[in-house]
């Protein structure tokens, strides 16, 4: 039984901190925005489901420390909330897509009183955490077919329960496929420069029996070479109109090898997950993070000192390597804007 | 000034351990071919032409300590020193080419009293250690004009003055082309799982003072879809008549991505490290290390344990990916069988 990545309860929100797993399970105990703001910027929690329950649980500690009585102050303070949070991590739109619902919900009900803006505030980011689960097992549902019996799966990062609410997305497709009895494996690899593959994603395949195998992120070339990959399926952090997606640094590597051997190459995200307001992979800001988590993995320095680093966290996939995104109402082939346009159209009315 | 790869001294091998750059520049001392043995196989010391050199070296340790008299049982010492040196490390062919060289050696003085063979054998393993830095010189030379004024390099793991003798094989012609006062950039691979390029490659050029930033290997994609690199220069472990070439894993990788993106692909590399023998790379043994070096860095477990762990160390990147093959003969463009036989002809007769 693996964990919950993140609980709201009595009005605390308790996040799985994944940066000791899986040596230990300690949960931080949030009592504030802030604190819920640092979590994410430290990558305490991860994957752009989890970041976007998280940033929504945030609003909602953050609103119940607010004091104002009147909407327009209320308001005030919590748009400032929003931008704290919104500042944490700039690639996943999940994040950007739970603050906006949360701004929603409060000018929905601004002509109510502030308390009762409050409960709904906190009603709002424990759906959003609960529609979560319930989309991933449906992008597993709709997914499990791309996967057939005795199939090897490469998949990179960790796109399983901790990245979301629960169960996962690309992740949730092959758990889904697992609990079909398809016989699969899956391929793991380690994700530097933080070892999701390593310390999340064995983890939670070993917890669920799936058998799997690590490797070093360079080679999966040689494992397709060997002809020991059927296909490849990962997440997304934001998916523009036009198909290209944004994902953990190394995708787009993965993807053009994939290509190269006639394998596959699969998305698996929620609807959430497709920035609507971008046309093409070209205009998603990708984060540059630190260079101590390629000079120094924990704590032991391997680099000289003062030696360059590049640190992109998130690659670009341009669309013409996908070859289909599974969300929760379907799966998108190409051309993948109509087939986008059509699936959000049912999903918003 | 680069602290010197491997030497001998007052009848004695001393080999730069590698294991611990660069923090600590410590030596280990060899007075037996065990000693030199264990450091090829734990990687105190890598590198193609660098563990051809120990292996060398080896045996003229092993040599002077074999008691007997008469050719006949000296030699049957010898041969079985020779075989506990090539178990070491089954992929690179410069280790057998160089125990080979050592052999001849014996039988070509098999008529001479042990006591000489000995010393021939101490001069034949300097002589292959001389040797390898002019042979490195030499690639540079030929290979410097395929790099232009203003080029960024992508190279993987490390193929410099550490991996050799001295000067290095695909660094050795970087190296040249910066004593040309060419305007150049490395970008080095960190190189999971031991992290050659973060530890060693970076090192080796920021003594240069060669500019240099460090990756970690899949970030190669990335940076070639943003036209960051202009050609790929890695060494080789062993060639393949046909020109398909055994290097550190993650090579055929990066090669398919030069490809996708038509940047040039170069493998620089001493005449030595083709076999001959072989007709194409399917036939190179492929050495698979343990799993610590992947769930266990520094002694850090980051992954589960009873995990399954993938760790072949070498890849094959078949002769189409590579533009040309830089020898100390010249440089090689397909067909490469043709141009091997002719640089062979040249070199051996």
């Amino acid at each position: 039984m693996l964990p919950k990545t993140i609980e709201w309860k009595e009005n605390k929100v308790f996040i799985l901190d994944q940066r000791r797993l899986p040596e230990e399970e300690n949960y931080l105990e949030c009592h504030d925005a802030f604190t819920v703001a640092e979590a994410i910027k430290t990558l305490a929690i991860r994957g752009a489901p989890a970041i976007g329950i998280a940033a929504a649980m945030g609003i909602a500690l953050g609103a119940l420390g607010i004091d104002k009585r009147d909407f327009h102050s209320f308001y005030g303070e919590l748009l400032s909330i929003c931008d704290t949070l919104k500042q944490t991590r700039p690639t996943a739109i999940n994040l950007r897509w739970a603050l906006k619902r949360m701004r929603e919900v409060c000018e929905a009900n601004k002509g109510m009183d502030v308390g009762v803006i409050k409960e709904c505030l906190i009603q709002e980011a424990i759906a959003i955490l609960e529609e979560d689960v319930e989309i991933n097992k449906k992008i597993g549902e709709m997914g499990k077919d791309l996967i057939r019996n005795g199939d090897t799966i490469l998949t990179h990062c960790n796109t399983g329960a901790l990245a979301t609410g629960g169960y996962g997305t690309a992740l949730g497709v092959v758990r889904r496929a697992w609990e079909e009895r398809k016989g699969i494996k899956v391929v793991a690899t380690e994700t530097r420069p933080l070892f999701q593959g390593s310390r999340l994603t064995t983890w939670e395949l070993k917890q669920e029996g799936i058998p799997v195998s690590l490797i070093t992120d360079h080679m999966a070339g040689y494992l397709m070479q060997k002809e020991e990959i059927d296909l490849v399926m990962v997440g997304a952090d934001r998916i523009a109109r036009n198909g290209d997606v944004a994902n953990k640094i190394g995708t787009y590597t993965l993807a053009v090898l994939a290509r190269e051997h006639g394998i596959p190459f699969y998305v698996a995200a929620p609807l959430s997950t497709f920035d609507p307001t971008i046309k093409t992979g070209e205009e998603i800001p990708i984060e540059e993070r630190g260079e101590e988590e390629i000079t120094t993995p924990w704590g032991k320095r391997i680099a000289p000192e003062d030696v360059g680093v590049r640190n992109p966290a998130f690659d670009i996939t341009p669309h013409r390597y996908v070859m289909a995104i599974v969300t929760e109402k379907g799966v998108i082939r190409p051309p993948f804007e109509e087939g986008v346009r059509r699936l959000w159209g049912e999903a918003n009315g």
